[in-house]
């Protein structure tokens, strides 16, 4: 394997602490698995405003740009709550998103069988669950200008944000859906709000269309997004690949991670097109979960949805499936053992610590 | 009870077998309950679009805006998916509300004790749940301009929607929250994407600020709308009443009804502000659930949620308090007797259809 760049963003919160796990992840793929990963760190968020006054500096922007794939921690935290709104720690993130095209947000929701009675639903009605959510992630609400607030005068002021999609953003973000529900369980359920936007309604338009010109194999259905909020509670196991846009996609795939008991388990991959000529995706790998600063510093955060995101972009950016399954397999190992840490510890069970975690997963490679 | 004008609106798919149990209780008031129902029907939703080609007609909306209370079934079905948009079903039902200017959306999400296995969720995480969720109704994205499909050509078009807030209808809802707050566990928690939406960052500061105005002896908290639904999945009776915006409620609301494992048995109250003459409030009351298409003229309809939403009229309309009581506990008599619709019986539990229900409420009564 040919020397690999990335950029190690851990941010706020437990982002360094769960990314030190990730470092003696990478440091075990150099020197035992035949990889050569030269990695580099930055900052970003609430760190990063501290540092330099941006949530990240254009330094770290060109890095991000340049890294063959970015391994990004959490950002945010009460510190930071006032902040302006234009630096504030989200603003790195959503910065990095939208300048490196990362246009398809890839989150998992998976029940690790360890890990079912951790959920406050019924085992049986999550056991085995393996859904995975496709969310657009450069367009919608999030960016859609004019965002802003007008003061009217008289204690008045006015809140707005656009939401916009073009015909050609959901194409390519249902292809992903439609491409990856090939390597799955073949079946796509497309969310929006038709009854009531018009983006929803060009969402499902062009979703339909998308089928119809290259994807007929594959099953598609539609589901209102409020509709699939709830069905998501009653019964998930009815969904393989769920395609949505940014803002449903933020709240569906929070219930749906959250429906698992696996929170701190689920990894996310966030990716760009596949660059004309050498055909290489930029990328950046998260953690679904955030920063939670209020168990910061106190060893108890858990690494592995840390550790997993690697996984993923040793999947998606860097195509050794083989490690990839192998880290997957550590990672379930670990916990087959009955290593836990506190978040996903039951009553009276023994915990490790986040370093400990770490430590026994990279054992089991 | 001076005589009161009720609007009857059964709309599509289970909704006129529905009303047509209301319409038992109303006449057991009118009969024996001392009170004096005038009840008038009309077509709304589909029903409306193949009898005249709208979704509500004008003559049906002037009832509407005369009437003391409009009690409104559901609307939709896959019949009427392809008519034009501005005539589709749920038109009818949006017109309504923003003509009424019906901003306050009161949406109770109870667990009924006799029905805390028929969630997907643990019992110990449901049971005894009672929050109230109060969703902003005329305003947002919902009703914001532009809301169009541009064709840009070369096969490209653009969906657009506008999110818009102004301070005026943030303090008006979040005021009506607080009020509900002090009659029930005096907590507010407000919820919104203020991280990633300017509307979110002023709906922040007017909920705040309203706060500090009037109802600092009411705790009031701030939640991210994701993160507020992964905490609605993981611990719901942490929650009081709930104040969000209208598309944030329309998700949220969804998400907690079914948690309760009592979705066919939830009322809603869409309130508008009290006249300057009279105190009176315009108003409209519709069960949470939708038309079931696939179960309509089955008898297999849950009536409870729509006679329960007639308990809501009595008790914000009209004042009935005692009433309204004795409503919603003739309901949960014909409950604890093991009276079941189909929605909600356990497996191997015999069941009622519509009317048997109706008729046990009735005779509870
Ligand atoms: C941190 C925040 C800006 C972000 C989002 O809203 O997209 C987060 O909630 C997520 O889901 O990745
Ligand atoms: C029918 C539809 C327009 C409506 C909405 O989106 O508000 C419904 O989902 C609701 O929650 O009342």
């Amino acid at each position: 394997m040919a020397s690999q760049n990335l950029l190690l963003l851990p941010g706020d919160g437990i982002g360094p602490e769960i990314m030190q796990e990730v470092k003696k992840v990478i440091a075990w793929f150099n020197d035992k698995g035949g990889m050569s990963f030269e990695t580099d760190d930055g900052l970003v968020g609430g760190s990063a405003y501290d540092a330099h006054g941006q949530s990240i500096s254009e330094e770290d922007m060109a890095k991000a740009m340049a890294a063959d794939a970015v391994i990004f921690g959490a950002v945010g935290g009460p510190k930071w709550d006032d902040v302006p709104y234009e630096v504030r720690p989200e603003a790195g993130l959503l910065r990095l998103r939208k300048d490196m095209q990362l246009f398809a947000n890839l989150r998992p929701a998976i029940c690790y069988p360890a890990l079912a009675d951790a959920s406050s639903l019924k085992k049986d009605v999550i056991e085995g669950l393996d859904i995975l959510i496709v969310r657009e992630l450069t367009g919608g609400v999030y960016f859609g200008e004019p965002k802003e607030i007008i003061d009217l005068g008289n204690g008045q002021k006015r809140g707005i944000d656009t939401q916009v999609y073009d015909t050609y953003e959901i194409e390519r973000i249902s292809g992903v859906a439609f491409d990856l529900a090939r390597t799955r369980g073949n079946k796509v359920t497309s969310m929006e709000k038709r009854n009531v936007m018009k983006s929803g309604v060009l969402w499902n338009e062009v979703v339909t269309q998308t089928h119809k010109n290259g994807y007929q194999d594959v099953q598609l259905e539609h589901m209102l997004a409020d509709a699939g909020g709830m069905q998501l509670v009653r019964w998930p196991k009815q969904f393989d690949v769920i395609v949505t846009d940014n803002l449903f996609g933020d709240m569906l795939s929070d219930v749906a991670a959250m429906l698992t008991g696996s929170l701190g388990m689920l990894p996310s991959a966030s990716l760009g097109a596949p660059d004309g000529v050498t055909g290489k995706r930029k990328a950046l790998y998260e953690p679904v979960h955030g920063s939670a600063p209020d168990i910061a510093g106190t060893g108890a955060a858990n690494p592995i949805a840390m550790i997993a995101s690697f996984g993923m972009a040793l999947r998606y950016s860097f195509e050794e499936i083989e490690a990839a399954n192998k880290l997957d397999k550590a990672i379930a190992n670990a916990l087959d053992k009955g290593l836990r840490t506190k978040d996903i510890a039951s009553e009276g069970q023994a915990t490790v610590s986040t370093s400990e975690m770490g430590d026994a997963i990279v054992a089991e490679l």
